[in-house]
């Protein structure tokens, strides 16, 4: 996904600056008061990565000091070695040290997962197969998270329950199986929606074909068995997407690629990822 | 610190489960309606470590199901073996599907949060000195983060900008040296606020004293100079309180804590953390 | 869809109580003060039509009254005759009085929209094609009014902007052809969501197709077009769903869905129904 | 009611913009990403009618756009014929896109309502009387609804439970009589609020006389009734405000007219309304 | 007014308990942790009052504890000496010691009002004439000491700005005079709210009974020009309201009421109050 | 405290402002529609005091009018004579009339809260000893008022129940006792924050030397009992802070400070105060 707009960003932004600031920043408010100096500062990164996020934390200081002032030395996206200068800011000495955790913390963090993503992604570099995350993201940040992981490279999974028909085990199971769940879901869901249907051995990929599944998702296969899946869908209609899912490594994704699969999707580049360490520097 | 109240915590879940949920969950409301049957769920740990936030997954699942029933089989806070069962969990099936993400995306970040903190707790344990963590936390979810520092065994350090002063570097600068830094500062803080001083050479450490600094924090100085600080700061006020803050590892916290400081801070507990994986199983 | 979960729901009824409570309901409140005798009251169906919404309503009087009873006596999607009893509720009058009116103004518009939709739905009974709403829908209501429209008998297109994919000329004229912009398109949205192409002839069916969309839009076709693309498209691929869009009639809606076409979209369903006339009895 | 202040109108228009926009709008983002050229475009009218709502649409592009400009060809309350351009407006293609729907959406329900309240606005032109609306609004709409009402001349009636009394059949039974209720009520209302009396024979309407009723409302009540009425009470207290309610139609509404009261009440301008085509074009 | 419904506020409290609570309660958090005892607590009334709150109070520990059990000992309203214990409490003692600071700062605040108001009352008590309060109420709080304002014994003037019209000095300047403000005020207004009208002098309050004023407000005028006045508005029309304000005082209200006035105006039984001394004690 | 950041103040001010306008100011409205005269006008004090608030008094107007101009023409903070001008203001006659009694309604109360502080403050302004306030602030307004007594003189006690820890008679007993108090806490609060021990006697004092009490407060202490306390803490430990409270009053503030106390709490100065006096005149 792009970046989110201003409108859905804002808002976040403000209550992640009153979480670290609550009711006072009792040091800066201290020695600034209401009249700041205007001063520089830059980002210098400490180890390799891919920077994401810089428009966000753009975005924070902003919101403390209107007036503020930004040069971006590289792109977002970009993989940059360690020791670069990744921007320089001025304005108001108080909106950059009362920002300063909060911007830090959100491109650490989101750097570190465009970092990760981008060594999966590399990866396969060589197939059509493209990366996809999931919905294993940190509480109240999806959005940025998902950002993150396009800006790392990957293509974004269904964003919540409610822009994709994800059937599970535990969905059929309940429905009485595959055929019952679908008629059920198509009786309530909108129409445009996809429905992805979770398969665990060819059988269960030649009902969810003939019940006219959009996506299959082959969870857990062994690579034999998502050749075979492949082609068994291949051969029944060109617009079926085809995922492969469960263990996915940074050892083993080359080879799931080669099945010919559309999209792998892992959790690990986010909930594996650490952050890219960045540290804010005062002066030019 | 200890769990937050409901009152703080309810708000931040409804967010939650919105994000995921947005405007349904299709693929289980399709399913079940308005009527859903009761079952049984439980969680499975996949890798050895420390829970924590069972209590917090609760409230997912009871915001979803007022009747929803719970048997833990573990403790917060308990460090447990790969394959354990961690609770077993009955309710409505619609409120089990609809909140399992949610629901473990908390406990699996929480506890791989607590499980990292653990080893640097585990590290120290035969000395005084406690672990402490940062400001350094994934926006929004700082109460949570710092509550699953304290399961892995850490100490909170300020929850924000306005629970503590800290003057650093820039804050030193903008004043004109130290002393003027505190005297601005004491004319607007709450007084019962603690003013933390970063120093970075034994001349700092002297001028903080003197200025009656509560805590006075030993920034990236040398196992060496470590010791001479916590010796001259010692000799001077058994009130005041020592940090150490800088490349903290596993590898060298012991030889840092052999200094006798009081509390040892790191931030790597929570940016370097992964998730603790666990899964979800339906039935008994 | 099913109806939106009290998560959702209960803020906006709250939202809509305040709107027509205010700092209170001076009349009702005068009168009974804190403490309100329990009273009965039904609703009576002043129009036949088929009755959307009782759910809601109930979540009305029960956020002012938590042992308000209910008895339904008819059903949720019920076409019924001028006359008929709804239901009957017993609970304190405060409640019965100051709910009234906003329980009523949303099942009077929401029944007035199933009442509407029915009709059309009735009108292609005898085919596989389905009906369709918009998103042409009031302002802050999409949900509920969505939710009626399923009552009715509709089956919902796209919920927003971000759970599908539509082309319509004017992005593909920015971004220089359906080509162009479903490339760029396919980039940064989340890989699950369906595309679907607005065409208003044949060459641009056609182009639909070969760049894989999953829906085709035919806009302002003659049925004879129509005829013609829905042949075109079942040829292709029996995954591409289609729908018919613009000046849909309950006069020439039979002929259109004579086409063989999958879905009609229309919005006068919900822009040009008008509300279901119910009113509230107090008394047995 | 004039048109909202910017204080109360953008929440409520964020809020409608995030109905639609939800997570992001795929489509327009995937193809202008955050850099969008600017273009222009204007509205059409479709069928005959009173336009309402032009500033509040405003609003919506300018919080997606801060530059949008616009020219206004018509004015607000203005009855326009079919085909006529609105206006012209400029700013960047993605926020004309991603603002259409929800612009389009306000307008049309709103002219729509301006509309239908015109013409019975324009069947008592002759008359000194006046026309109210009613309580009867679309949930979280009503003071747009208000607004739109007086756009096509209409008078507000109360906004809301708590800026005027209204005593029904169902408050005087509760308090016992018609002047138990107003003392219960005068001893807990602001003072400055008006009371009126539902009536719906004469003898209450001389009971709601001697109690001091404000506003004498005349409920169901045959023109040969209401014209007795209207003497009874001019002949008491030129100050008391007379309203006819109920079964009020284009048909009959000259005749109530003449009986020579101040305020004509109907829902249907509101609740009987049709959305008012108009659509976008692209380019000049 | 009535106390406030629970949908108002209920919502207040939240905001007013977070105000205090923070990030949590660290001293009552610590003791207790998540499970604390039950105990016992008692409210103690250290200068005579008139106690206004209580039921909102309770709000407050019933939202720390859904079991908190209360026994008033009096009645809200009454007038008590200093001495006497006016309920007892039971309930978590984590939920007693969070909660006591807000309660107690509500009620001692209120009653403070409701005391001042009293007084005031009582010296008016021999005549028809009514004491009003004003919109100068501390922001934030205006429904509930409005609501203590009434609990004293006062009748409330209008809530905001939107129940009533108050034409004053600088409204007559800006539209050209009385006539042609009324003239602007009643096309936009909804129809049934008062106008009143700021006179000081007699040719003004002609002119407001000319202008069908429904309330004359006599400003800063001298008893013997109230006088004059009351007499020429009863000779015109028994329904228009009559109200004094400016420099009401204790020693001067008495005489201001011989004048046969409806309502006088004072801002000081708020804003010149003190909190009412009410202290917690724990234990029977 | 310094006054509030914009981030937290403007949300603050706009639930004023809608508290006091609701659904429109019907007067200002009424007579300037959408289109208001630039109007002059300028306050007055009609009392001698300390004036506090001024800044927020500009944001309430300039969220009104986004140009509004102001001329200071004394200082935050200064006490002045009765008679003077405070400011001038200059924009739209609507911003200032809808405006006017939210700004007042601010500065008057916080100019009460500076010019009672004041007072204490300058009684004890011949010693080292620094006035303090409490939690005892009006719900809502704990910011705000804690700024107000800051522009008096005096220095903020904590924010709120996360900022320090205070141990009261009832802690301690459900504890077991001053020490199990203590080491409960110490276990979950973040460790830069105060404990505060409120003692009564002397062998409580010397507890809480023991113990490592940041802060020792004399609770209800005879003048004799501080003086030993002081000489007893000061000989043990000069970081730990020293407050008396109770019963402070005018008449005897002097005398505690007297015993070389560091600080005097009370919450008289914003329990006790009386709104400060000033109008709002338009015209130059």
């Amino acid at each position: 996904m792009t970046i989110p707009s201003g409108l859905i960003l804002d808002s976040f932004i403000r209550d992640w600056l009153l979480e670290d600031i609550g009711k006072g920043d009792r040091t800066t408010d201290g020695i600034f008061g209401l009249e700041s100096p205007v001063g520089k500062a830059h980002w210098l990164l400490k180890e390799e990565g891919v920077i994401a996020g810089l428009p966000i934390a753009q975005r924070v200081f902003t919101l403390l000091d209107g007036q503020m002032k930004y040069e971006n030395l590289i792109q977002e996206g970009e993989k940059i070695p360690i020791g670069t200068k990744i921007w320089e800011i001025e304005g108001k000495m108080s909106a950059l040290l009362t920002g300063e955790r909060l911007a830090l913390n959100l491109v650490m963090h989101l750097s570190g997962i465009a970092t990760m993503t981008r060594k999966y992604v590399e990866a396969i570099a060589d197939y059509q197969t493209k990366l996809v995350d999931t919905r294993k993201t940190t509480p109240g940040l999806r959005i940025l998270e998902k950002y993150a992981s396009t800006v790392g490279g990957a293509i974004n999974h269904r964003m919540g329950l409610d822009d994709a028909i994800m059937i599970k085990d535990n969905h059929m199971q309940a429905a009485g199986g595959i055929p019952e769940a679908i008629k059920l879901i198509r009786q309530s869901m909108p129409y445009p929606l996809s429905i992805e249907i979770e398969t665990s051995c060819l059988e269960e990929v030649q009902i969810a074909i003939e019940q006219g599944a959009d996506i299959i998702m082959l969870d857990n296969m062994t690579v034999e068995n998502m050749t075979r899946a492949v082609n068994l869908i291949r051969k029944e209609n060109s617009l079926i997407k085809i995922e492969a899912s469960g263990n996915v490594t940074l050892a083993n994704i080359e080879k799931i690629a080669g099945t010919g699969i559309d999209y792998i999707s892992t959790s690990a580049t986010i909930t594996r990822s650490s952050w890219l360490d960045i540290s804010m520097r005062f002066g030019q």
